[in-house]
Protein backbone atom coordinates (compact mmCIF):
# COMPACT_ATOMS: atom_id res chain seq x y z
CA UNK A 1 0.00 0.00 0.00
CA UNK A 2 1.21 2.96 -0.93
CA UNK A 3 2.45 5.29 2.52
CA UNK A 4 1.99 8.73 2.91
CA UNK A 5 3.99 11.96 4.34
CA UNK A 6 3.04 13.30 7.67
CA UNK A 7 4.40 16.22 9.04
CA UNK A 8 4.09 16.27 12.86
CA UNK A 9 5.19 19.69 14.86
CA UNK A 10 5.80 18.42 18.83
CA UNK A 11 6.70 20.20 21.53
CA UNK A 12 8.74 17.95 24.29
CA UNK A 13 10.55 19.07 28.08
CA UNK A 14 14.45 19.31 26.86
CA UNK A 15 15.33 16.20 29.34
CA UNK A 16 18.02 14.22 28.42
CA UNK A 17 17.01 11.05 26.63
CA UNK A 18 14.09 12.50 25.02
CA UNK A 19 15.20 11.74 21.63
CA UNK A 20 16.38 8.60 22.33
CA UNK A 21 12.72 7.86 23.42
CA UNK A 22 10.95 9.43 20.41
CA UNK A 23 13.27 8.09 17.51
CA UNK A 24 13.21 4.56 19.50
CA UNK A 25 9.58 3.88 19.87
CA UNK A 26 9.76 4.88 15.39
CA UNK A 27 12.39 2.47 14.84
CA UNK A 28 11.07 -0.63 17.06
CA UNK A 29 7.84 -0.15 15.48
CA UNK A 30 9.33 0.30 12.13
CA UNK A 31 7.79 3.60 11.38
CA UNK A 32 9.99 5.32 9.15
CA UNK A 33 10.91 8.73 9.65
CA UNK A 34 11.65 10.56 6.75
CA UNK A 35 13.07 13.91 7.95
CA UNK A 36 13.54 15.09 11.25
CA UNK A 37 14.36 18.35 12.78
CA UNK A 38 15.27 19.92 16.47
CA UNK A 39 15.53 23.02 17.61
CA UNK A 40 15.65 25.41 21.02
CA UNK A 41 12.29 26.99 21.34
CA UNK A 42 12.08 30.96 23.78
CA UNK A 43 11.85 28.47 26.64
CA UNK A 44 14.89 26.52 27.18
CA UNK A 45 13.06 23.87 28.95
CA UNK A 46 10.99 23.22 25.60
CA UNK A 47 11.98 21.92 22.16
CA UNK A 48 10.24 21.68 18.96
CA UNK A 49 10.65 18.67 17.08
CA UNK A 50 9.65 19.16 13.57
CA UNK A 51 8.69 14.79 12.41
CA UNK A 52 7.90 13.63 8.70
CA UNK A 53 6.45 10.19 9.17
CA UNK A 54 5.45 7.67 6.44
CA UNK A 55 1.98 6.45 7.17
CA UNK A 56 -0.03 4.19 5.15
CA UNK A 57 -3.70 5.67 6.35
CA UNK A 58 -5.45 7.09 8.87
CA UNK A 59 -5.61 4.46 11.11
CA UNK A 60 -1.88 3.99 11.50
CA UNK A 61 -1.28 7.55 11.46
CA UNK A 62 -3.52 7.28 14.82
CA UNK A 63 -1.14 4.88 16.11
CA UNK A 64 1.91 6.96 15.78
CA UNK A 65 0.61 9.68 17.50
CA UNK A 66 -1.33 7.97 20.25
CA UNK A 67 1.99 6.59 21.24
CA UNK A 68 4.03 9.89 20.96
CA UNK A 69 1.30 11.42 23.24
CA UNK A 70 1.93 8.47 25.76
CA UNK A 71 5.75 9.73 25.94
CA UNK A 72 5.90 12.34 29.32
CA UNK A 73 7.95 14.28 27.51
CA UNK A 74 5.21 15.66 24.84
CA UNK A 75 3.69 18.96 25.88
CA UNK A 76 2.07 18.95 22.02
CA UNK A 77 1.47 17.44 19.41
CA UNK A 78 -0.24 19.15 15.54
CA UNK A 79 -0.28 17.10 12.59
CA UNK A 80 -0.48 20.19 10.00
CA UNK A 81 -0.03 17.98 6.96
CA UNK A 82 -2.99 19.85 5.81
CA UNK A 83 -2.55 23.04 7.18
CA UNK A 84 -1.34 26.10 5.04
CA UNK A 85 2.31 25.90 6.62
CA UNK A 86 5.62 27.39 5.61
CA UNK A 87 7.91 24.76 4.97
CA UNK A 88 11.66 25.62 4.94
CA UNK A 89 14.76 23.24 4.58
CA UNK A 90 18.38 24.51 4.23
CA UNK A 91 20.99 23.13 2.78
CA UNK A 92 24.97 24.18 2.42
CA UNK A 93 26.07 22.28 -1.27
CA UNK A 94 30.12 22.18 -1.73
CA UNK A 95 30.72 21.69 -5.94
CA UNK A 96 33.39 21.98 -8.25
CA UNK A 97 33.35 24.75 -10.12
CA UNK A 98 36.14 26.79 -12.42
CA UNK A 99 36.66 30.15 -14.55
CA UNK A 100 34.63 28.31 -17.60
CA UNK A 101 31.33 27.13 -15.47
CA UNK A 102 31.44 29.43 -12.86
CA UNK A 103 29.05 32.29 -14.02
CA UNK A 104 26.87 29.23 -15.29
CA UNK A 105 26.64 28.06 -11.25
CA UNK A 106 26.05 31.90 -10.56
CA UNK A 107 23.11 31.85 -12.81
CA UNK A 108 21.80 29.48 -10.69
CA UNK A 109 22.29 30.41 -7.53
CA UNK A 110 20.47 33.44 -8.47
CA UNK A 111 17.81 32.06 -9.95
CA UNK A 112 17.32 29.84 -6.69
CA UNK A 113 17.50 32.80 -4.36
CA UNK A 114 20.64 30.81 -2.89
CA UNK A 115 23.75 32.54 -1.69
CA UNK A 116 28.09 31.50 -2.34
CA UNK A 117 29.18 31.38 0.92
CA UNK A 118 32.50 30.27 0.38
CA UNK A 119 34.91 30.57 -2.55
CA UNK A 120 37.95 28.43 -3.35
CA UNK A 121 39.80 27.42 -6.66
CA UNK A 122 38.30 24.09 -6.24
CA UNK A 123 34.75 25.26 -6.10
CA UNK A 124 32.26 26.65 -4.19
CA UNK A 125 29.76 26.26 -0.94
CA UNK A 126 26.27 27.00 -1.87
CA UNK A 127 23.81 28.02 1.14
CA UNK A 128 19.81 27.05 -0.19
CA UNK A 129 16.90 27.34 1.60
CA UNK A 130 13.12 26.70 0.55
CA UNK A 131 10.68 23.41 0.69
CA UNK A 132 11.96 20.16 0.03
CA UNK A 133 10.78 20.37 -4.19
CA UNK A 134 13.21 23.06 -4.35
CA UNK A 135 16.52 22.08 -2.48
CA UNK A 136 16.06 18.90 -5.22
CA UNK A 137 15.32 21.07 -7.84
CA UNK A 138 18.98 23.07 -7.30
CA UNK A 139 20.64 19.83 -6.51
CA UNK A 140 19.83 18.54 -10.09
CA UNK A 141 20.83 21.51 -11.74
CA UNK A 142 24.15 21.58 -10.00
CA UNK A 143 24.43 17.74 -9.73
CA UNK A 144 26.45 18.10 -13.62
CA UNK A 145 28.98 20.10 -12.42
CA UNK A 146 29.73 17.57 -9.46
CA UNK A 147 28.72 17.80 -5.91
CA UNK A 148 31.22 16.65 -3.33
CA UNK A 149 29.35 17.21 -0.26
CA UNK A 150 26.53 18.02 0.88
CA UNK A 151 25.06 18.96 4.65
CA UNK A 152 21.26 19.00 5.03
CA UNK A 153 18.86 19.72 7.74
CA UNK A 154 15.44 18.39 8.12
CA UNK A 155 12.45 20.33 7.25
CA UNK A 156 10.94 23.17 9.67
CA UNK A 157 7.30 24.51 9.19
CA UNK A 158 5.13 27.15 10.98
CA UNK A 159 1.74 27.19 10.41
CA UNK A 160 0.60 30.77 8.25
CA UNK A 161 -1.99 32.76 10.49
CA UNK A 162 -5.18 32.82 8.37
CA UNK A 163 -6.66 36.68 8.55
CA UNK A 164 -10.36 35.70 9.55
CA UNK A 165 -8.16 33.56 12.64
CA UNK B 1 34.60 21.47 35.32
CA UNK B 2 33.44 23.36 31.93
CA UNK B 3 32.01 21.74 28.86
CA UNK B 4 32.94 22.33 25.37
CA UNK B 5 30.98 22.01 22.50
CA UNK B 6 32.44 19.39 19.66
CA UNK B 7 30.71 19.85 16.19
CA UNK B 8 31.03 16.24 14.64
CA UNK B 9 30.39 15.18 11.36
CA UNK B 10 29.04 11.38 10.78
CA UNK B 11 28.17 10.15 7.58
CA UNK B 12 25.51 6.93 8.59
CA UNK B 13 24.05 4.03 6.51
CA UNK B 14 20.40 5.14 6.63
CA UNK B 15 19.10 1.78 8.30
CA UNK B 16 15.80 1.82 10.21
CA UNK B 17 16.68 2.34 13.75
CA UNK B 18 20.08 4.69 13.44
CA UNK B 19 18.83 7.23 14.87
CA UNK B 20 17.46 5.34 17.96
CA UNK B 21 21.17 3.84 18.48
CA UNK B 22 22.78 7.18 18.57
CA UNK B 23 20.73 9.34 20.51
CA UNK B 24 20.50 6.07 22.38
CA UNK B 25 24.10 5.86 22.97
CA UNK B 26 24.27 9.38 24.23
CA UNK B 27 21.03 9.45 26.90
CA UNK B 28 22.17 6.23 28.20
CA UNK B 29 26.25 7.74 29.05
CA UNK B 30 24.69 11.29 30.34
CA UNK B 31 26.30 13.36 27.07
CA UNK B 32 24.23 16.36 26.13
CA UNK B 33 23.54 16.54 22.64
CA UNK B 34 23.05 20.48 22.33
CA UNK B 35 22.30 20.37 18.70
CA UNK B 36 21.14 17.70 16.06
CA UNK B 37 20.30 17.97 12.52
CA UNK B 38 20.07 14.82 9.59
CA UNK B 39 19.44 15.37 6.41
CA UNK B 40 20.34 12.60 2.90
CA UNK B 41 23.06 13.03 0.92
CA UNK B 42 24.00 12.18 -2.80
CA UNK B 43 23.60 8.83 -2.36
CA UNK B 44 19.93 7.64 -0.79
CA UNK B 45 21.45 4.52 1.64
CA UNK B 46 23.33 7.52 3.41
CA UNK B 47 22.79 10.26 5.72
CA UNK B 48 24.47 12.64 6.86
CA UNK B 49 23.99 13.75 10.64
CA UNK B 50 25.76 16.75 12.38
CA UNK B 51 25.89 16.76 15.75
CA UNK B 52 27.22 19.20 18.54
CA UNK B 53 27.81 17.62 21.92
CA UNK B 54 29.36 18.57 25.17
CA UNK B 55 32.76 17.43 26.56
CA UNK B 56 34.42 18.20 29.15
CA UNK B 57 38.29 17.28 27.82
CA UNK B 58 39.82 15.57 25.14
CA UNK B 59 39.45 12.64 27.10
CA UNK B 60 35.90 12.49 27.20
CA UNK B 61 35.47 13.37 23.63
CA UNK B 62 37.46 10.70 22.14
CA UNK B 63 35.33 7.91 24.16
CA UNK B 64 32.31 9.52 22.57
CA UNK B 65 33.66 8.95 19.43
CA UNK B 66 35.11 5.76 20.30
CA UNK B 67 31.49 4.81 21.41
CA UNK B 68 29.98 6.45 17.74
CA UNK B 69 31.97 3.88 15.45
CA UNK B 70 31.35 1.35 17.47
CA UNK B 71 27.64 1.74 15.88
CA UNK B 72 28.20 -0.49 12.99
CA UNK B 73 26.15 2.52 10.76
CA UNK B 74 28.71 4.78 11.18
CA UNK B 75 30.32 5.19 7.78
CA UNK B 76 32.77 8.48 8.65
CA UNK B 77 32.90 10.20 11.61
CA UNK B 78 34.91 13.84 11.72
CA UNK B 79 35.17 16.09 14.68
CA UNK B 80 35.38 19.28 12.74
CA UNK B 81 35.39 21.71 15.27
CA UNK B 82 38.83 23.62 15.15
CA UNK B 83 38.09 23.52 11.08
CA UNK B 84 37.30 26.05 8.92
CA UNK B 85 34.02 25.46 8.44
CA UNK B 86 30.98 27.58 7.39
CA UNK B 87 28.20 26.83 9.88
CA UNK B 88 24.32 27.30 9.38
CA UNK B 89 21.21 27.04 11.00
CA UNK B 90 18.02 28.01 9.67
CA UNK B 91 14.75 29.42 12.01
CA UNK B 92 11.14 30.12 10.95
CA UNK B 93 9.97 33.14 13.68
CA UNK B 94 6.62 33.99 14.02
CA UNK B 95 6.50 37.59 15.33
CA UNK B 96 3.65 40.28 16.20
CA UNK B 97 3.34 42.59 13.92
CA UNK B 98 0.70 45.86 13.38
CA UNK B 99 1.01 49.23 11.60
CA UNK B 100 2.95 50.92 13.61
CA UNK B 101 5.89 48.72 14.12
CA UNK B 102 5.96 46.65 10.65
CA UNK B 103 8.76 49.18 9.58
CA UNK B 104 11.05 48.68 12.32
CA UNK B 105 10.86 44.90 12.02
CA UNK B 106 11.04 45.37 8.29
CA UNK B 107 14.49 46.85 9.02
CA UNK B 108 15.41 44.03 10.74
CA UNK B 109 15.00 41.75 8.66
CA UNK B 110 17.15 43.43 6.01
CA UNK B 111 19.74 44.02 8.17
CA UNK B 112 19.71 40.35 8.85
CA UNK B 113 19.07 39.37 5.15
CA UNK B 114 16.31 37.40 6.62
CA UNK B 115 13.15 37.01 4.80
CA UNK B 116 9.61 37.78 5.19
CA UNK B 117 7.52 34.33 4.20
CA UNK B 118 4.52 34.83 5.13
CA UNK B 119 2.10 38.38 6.14
CA UNK B 120 -0.86 38.69 7.70
CA UNK B 121 -2.88 40.86 10.52
CA UNK B 122 -1.60 39.47 13.03
CA UNK B 123 1.78 39.11 12.03
CA UNK B 124 4.59 38.45 10.16
CA UNK B 125 6.60 34.81 9.42
CA UNK B 126 10.33 34.89 8.97
CA UNK B 127 12.92 33.10 7.68
CA UNK B 128 15.97 33.66 9.03
CA UNK B 129 19.66 31.79 8.35
CA UNK B 130 23.08 31.90 9.84
CA UNK B 131 25.21 30.79 12.42
CA UNK B 132 23.79 30.32 16.01
CA UNK B 133 25.10 33.70 17.21
CA UNK B 134 23.86 35.69 14.67
CA UNK B 135 20.07 33.65 15.11
CA UNK B 136 20.33 34.34 18.43
CA UNK B 137 21.03 37.87 17.54
CA UNK B 138 17.78 38.57 15.51
CA UNK B 139 15.97 37.26 18.16
CA UNK B 140 16.73 38.83 20.37
CA UNK B 141 15.95 42.31 18.48
CA UNK B 142 12.17 40.96 17.55
CA UNK B 143 11.75 39.61 21.24
CA UNK B 144 10.11 43.04 22.71
CA UNK B 145 7.65 42.91 19.81
CA UNK B 146 6.44 39.56 20.92
CA UNK B 147 7.42 36.36 19.05
CA UNK B 148 4.90 33.54 19.10
CA UNK B 149 6.25 30.84 17.64
CA UNK B 150 9.49 29.77 16.51
CA UNK B 151 10.89 26.91 14.27
CA UNK B 152 14.66 25.99 14.20
CA UNK B 153 16.77 23.20 12.48
CA UNK B 154 19.97 22.31 14.07
CA UNK B 155 23.36 23.04 12.95
CA UNK B 156 25.05 22.20 9.46
CA UNK B 157 28.35 22.60 8.65
CA UNK B 158 30.61 21.98 5.71
CA UNK B 159 34.42 22.54 6.09
CA UNK B 160 35.96 25.11 3.66
CA UNK B 161 38.01 24.13 0.68
CA UNK B 162 41.51 25.59 1.47
CA UNK B 163 43.28 26.98 -1.61
CA UNK B 164 46.34 25.39 -0.99
CA UNK B 165 45.01 21.65 -0.02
Amino acid sequence: MKKHSHTLAILVMNNPGVMARIAGLYSRRGYNISSLAVGETEDPRISRITLVVEAEDENELEQITKQLYKLIDVIKLSDITKDDAVERELALIKVHCNSTNRSEILQIVDIFRAKIVDVSQEGVIIEATGDSDKIQAILDLLRPFGIREIARTGKVALVRSAAGR
